[in-house]
């Protein structure tokens, strides 16, 4: 189904911007386990928005409500539920949006699928509010992957054109801009209030890595870690690429300069580059797995666009009111985080099986 | 399952490169369906082995014997099974191979996952020869979405950095190299023979349309066209990235520049442009599905490679034998087709649930 | 996974019976459907606690708050989600169970399968107040078969022993008790009425039939109408049987007793008898669907029993507090349509896919 | 999908009575798994024909071809796939059934779900052969099981009303006739024979129970152990009815009769009776799994019957040829214990991932 992912976790998002509530139902999730609640919320503080000149004025305070699978702090082995209540909402502001549908946003489409019958205001079960639910899910798999000693860490590669620099080897969440290097990072902020001043947006890339990943875990054809990431990947509205290793610029190599030779390092086979992104054969070769994501500029722009009426089915033109991330890319890095963790935990799970 | 899709039609893939065959069962094909047998042969023939000095020597006839879901040249409703015999093989050349893993092959992580037990000889369950029973699920595809006008063509987009020119727009399939301008082809496959030569081998990246689909397909979240399409896509071994539409360009982009804005066409809501692939929130807008594709050169190599013995646990030198493509992205075309159309008519299945 | 039922509809039931709330998300359900939510609840209040001698004193109002997936009182198309809070708890009557693990309830094997992580409280999420989600989607489903001339019908055919009288052929869903024959109504209540004096409890057989499907529904081996239907009603808590048509007195006939001839009616295909109870190779004929439910004697019971004493491991003796039903058979009634309207409703959207 | 089974194995049986072969395909079987196939010849000659008076006489020689999942004798963690030639086959004998569906029988309903293209021939998919396919995954499975120290057993509990005597506590599987008491066995013979000599058949009991299983296995809701076993075991043609414990009968008592008290037993919790049939709340309690199977009288006899004509839609008279078992309860049993194989052993690599 589309809002649900089933693997050894399963989970369903639910919730439109303005439902009376958003959430996440999760099953398979270890019993027993005691989530760090706090840390919980610092990770989804990092998606949340209001929280600075870069995003939409929106406040939620996005504190989850677990409706069920806690028993003393603890999971209890039942479906674990968290909702988020939808306090903040102006709905008056999408009313045009109905009739004229948004360039680069799925209000018309999602009138196609739905025959007319979809919520559209804020975007509805398609707002990039939905990401909460899912950086729940994804938060507390990297608290259970940080117990086995599996990292997740991300930053911003490059927005508008503008490239980070420097090798992602440790967290940026801590820091104020999730960047290595804080002088590309003031560089990228200055062209997201550039595009804001004039009612535009930009895009980025992520980078994601996930450090400490046993070699051994996805497998082949359709189980490939490449096949698991990108499907939760591409569940972040914008996401519109993503590439392993080399990715792309692999394509432009030879063999000789692309493979990554194998060496043993203190007793342990390890590869001398990282060009295939730690897996190989769709299977983690113990090697950090990266990849990169590319997600588009915020499709809601001010800037008057053209369009159509639906009801008169003529041209039309659309200035979208409401309020809008100019960028989109700094919230959605502990997204790609979520769903990385997610990946990775669903695959850990799935290993324990094939080892009795 | 990892080397099963399972959708609104399932299928699992079977086989390793030197079993007794391999194959695939499928599920969901509608029954009555009479495939275009002729018609199929010519699509597997596309990726064979064994068809031009750009590829491998070895040669299978791949014509699929159908062991199930037939009655009098229709599908009959029981799931289809059709198999290919492995009749060429040479298991002495990978003899090595188990003690010395390829760089840049499933050989170490798939000893990692199996605990020993894989089949490494030809790759086993890796290799590109299970592409044979993808493409059979996806020859059936393109016929069946071919009778609800929806067309899937592709070319080769470029390799060693060596780009095609032009749209594509219609299929590359009946040409002797699949792109566009044929003087881009050539210096292509100068690159492929010139790597040959060497004992080395190339990259590229293959460009891929679906054309005709209605608006209306897909989902949002996980269910959204390009985690359906990336899922099965990264199933195919060598494949690195995805990118859909402007993919990483559109990050470096303005919202203005990169929003498609709507027009009517001949009544018709259609988009001035195309820069989300055809796919808005996961949903397909009517227009073109676009995407590329990023494959790695082949790991296979007859230079030598710096590798470990895992049973002495220490540094090693290999020189791979066998017979190998130097370059694997022309067979790789019609795998991609056959993805995209299990993936588009896998969803095209599922709106008809929707439309009573 | 466990909780959830993933088919043409997908959902999952979550919540203790002492959480903060229970509920259930749902997806695939028509957008642009409209629920009778009056009728709805009138569903629910048939297996609703706390109304009348026979059950438990325990009340809860059921009147589940919609959370998401509804947009001007329609399906929007995004997954629903609906909550029942639980006002009414008394978990200080279950502190003794989690020592003193209750004969017939799943208080001993939840410890096992979560490592005493489980929330024991009122049963957790093994309570059959988790039924209640289940009969919010029975009921829509029931609901949406109704507009395409399917009913769901069902009676006690057995309590203590004692067994209804007459053919089952209307609701007995208004009835004050449903069963067909009101004096065999009496005797049972009476029974249950006798039982509760003595701190016991009885249990029954629940007969239900799905009347107006169209032949062709379900499929070969494991998507057969048996296999469905019997998968979602064994997640109704204690139910320990289940026979379709003639069941167990089939096995007992000659295949010329057994056999239901093939007949005209009216121009449509019928079969003379129902043995089968209207399912052949798993395939709806056109004839009702039906079948008898077997629900044992609900375990919590006043009258002392012999158990352990899970923290020092010896034998005990307990005598269970709290409210409970002498008979959970007649709120289980509704509970076994709404499973078979699930299974009913989800082979009919099956069905949309193999008649373009 | 109807065909397939997934879980944490998953399996699709394909073929049709008389295609060139049947066969399935599983995956999650362990890698490095050696089976004793000698031992799976023994189990699944257990239900193959030909192999009695009370049999039918077609003959297979039903010793599997492995086409892939082996290397050197072992599964190799590839998708294993075996296939059965369909070498003994005589379509002429179906040719009338196809216009005239026979009573009992899946001929009418298959053509309605396929409108017409079915393969009608021996029953073509829903043909009782394709229940050897489910013997190689479940007698695969048994070992497995054996491994972990747990056991399948069964034998016939009734025939034609007969019924076996004594308690079910060792295999019966090296038995002529597998029951427990050998004369009620014999009597059970003699009325298969006598129906036989009246070109009649008759159905039966049989009971099945997996001995050793851990407690913790199975869930709440539909992952109950009984709605595991039940959606397996219907897969199997002519069952109509299971009942787990006490079934039925449980339903006549009183809960303090009923319920299974509790005691300690050389350290471990055990349960003085086993009424509930080895699960409460879906888990298994560490008692042995008890259940009994409806299986009905075989629907193809060669006395006369009515049924209709399907190209003229009027009444017809039938009389099948072709050569048919009298009873296929004994060759049913292995069937039965296969299901409870998969079911049991796919529960205990659930389990693996709760236990890290």
């Amino acid at each position: 189904m589309n809002s649900s992912y089933h693997g050894n976790i399963s989970f369903t998002i639910f919730g439109q911007s303005h439902s009376p509530a958003i959430g996440v139902t999760v099953e398979g999730l270890p019993a027993g386990f005691a989530p760090d609640f706090e840390e919980l919320s610092r990770f989804l503080a990092r998606r949340a928005p209001g929280r600075g000149d870069c995003a939409t004025a929106r406040r939620e305070d996005d504190v989850p409500e677990f409706l069920s699978g806690l028993h003393n702090g603890k999971l209890c082995g039942a479906p674990l539920s968290a909702i988020l209540r939808n306090s903040d909402t102006r709905p008056e502001d999408y009313d045009e949006l109905r009739i004229k549908p948004r360039p680069g946003h799925a209000d018309y489409t999602a009138q196609v699928k739905y025959g007319g019958a979809q919520d559209h205001r804020g975007g509805g079960h398609f707002s990039g509010r939905l990401t909460a639910p899912l950086c729940i899910v994804g938060g507390l798999c990297k608290q259970l992957l940080a117990r086995e000693g599996v990292e997740v860490i991300s930053r911003i590669a490059e927005i508008a054109g503008i490239a980070d620099r420097g090798e992602l080897t440790v967290s940026t969440a801590e820091r104020p801009f999730p960047v290595v290097d804080s002088a590309a990072g003031e560089a990228m902020q200055k062209a997201i209030l550039a595009a804001k001043a004039e009612g535009d947006s930009v895009g980025g890339v992520i980078e994601c890595a996930v450090i400490g990943a046993p070699a051994g875990l996805g497998g082949p054809l359709f189980g490939g870690m490449e096949s698991r990431i990108s499907r939760l990947v591409f569940g972040i509205p914008a996401v519109k690429g993503i590439a392993f290793g080399a990715g792309f610029e692999a394509a432009k190599r030879r063999g000789s300069e692309n493979n990554d030779p194998f060496a043993m390092r203190e007793g342990r086979v390890v590869t001398k580059t990282n060009h295939c992104g730690g897996i190989l054969g769709g299977i983690t070769d113990g090697m950090p797995i990266v990849f990169r994501v590319a997600v588009k500029p915020t499709p809601s722009i001010a800037v008057g666009q053209d369009t159509v009426d639906l009801s008169a089915m003529e041209s039309a033109k659309l200035t979208v009111g409401g309020r809008h991330d100019p960028c989109i890319v700094p919230r959605a890095v502990p997204c790609v985080e979520a769903a990385a963790a997610i990946a990775v935990y669903d695959a850990l799970l799935e290993r324990r099986k094939e080892q009795p």
